[in-house]
């Protein structure tokens, strides 16, 4: 094993909601019945909260419906970058609990912000995922 | 919201081994004390099983080493390739049990197989996905 890749440097959660704040590609990871699930999302950053949409009646929906009923839904946000041929990058994860977004005013207003959905179909729940913790390391010279 | 993206086509599984074969990184999901968590890791697929490498005394080193004990630590372990631009890609997730690599034969053969950590310092410990389940999209005309 050749340790050529360099020692990871901590990002503070300011850095952190900077380097995602262009929206995107994130990943999801969430609990379903069947243990660890993760997704892919399109997502965009509004307050310093991310914001994306899922399915109706997917396991995600699903388990964010027991979250309502007031059982906290915990995620995992992550999103990075990476050049594989340089070894150098940046990932940040914001873990919290999530909710669907139910006001319509709220609904609307995402409406017009665009959120695409990454995979199409019927994703007209938008969730929305209140951070509790924002961390993030960067390798070698990543931006 | 444009419904421009197209409808997600299911991969079959045999699909979705060929896709994530070539290595590199992957996102790998699980439990810590604070709910789920989310890493970003480099891979290998080596005979059907996903195998990264993760530092001694993290979380996900913790996890594992309670699954040792006799409770299976679950995982759900992810790659994609997306063009954003494009609205086309894919996604496979592997699901399954994931256990520490203890056999030194073991251990010197992926030593050999540079399975190559992308965050560097002290990640001197092999972690192999035993996958239950192995799914997959594709959107648009990614390949």
């Amino acid at each position: 094993m050749t340790e050529h890749a360099s020692v990871p440097e901590k990002l503070d959660p300011q850095e952190c909601l900077q380097l995602i704040s262009p929206g995107g590609i994130g990943r999801v990871a969430f609990n379903d019945p069947g243990g660890p699930a993760i997704l892919p999302v399109n997502y965009v950053l509004r307050d310093n909260s991310v914001i994306f949409r899922t399915a109706a009646g997917g396991t995600l929906d699903m388990g964010l419906r027991t979250g309502m009923a007031g059982v906290d839904f915990k995620v995992a946000f992550e999103v990075d970058r990476f050049d594989e041929a340089e070894h150098t990058g940046w990932s940040v994860v914001v873990r919290g609990g999530a909710h669907l977004v139910s006001s319509p005013e709220e609904q609307a207003e995402l409406e017009k912000a665009e959120v695409h959905p990454w995979a199409g179909g019927d994703r007209h729940l938008y969730v929305k995922v209140a951070a509790t913790e924002v961390t993030g390391r960067r390798v070698g010279n990543g931006s």
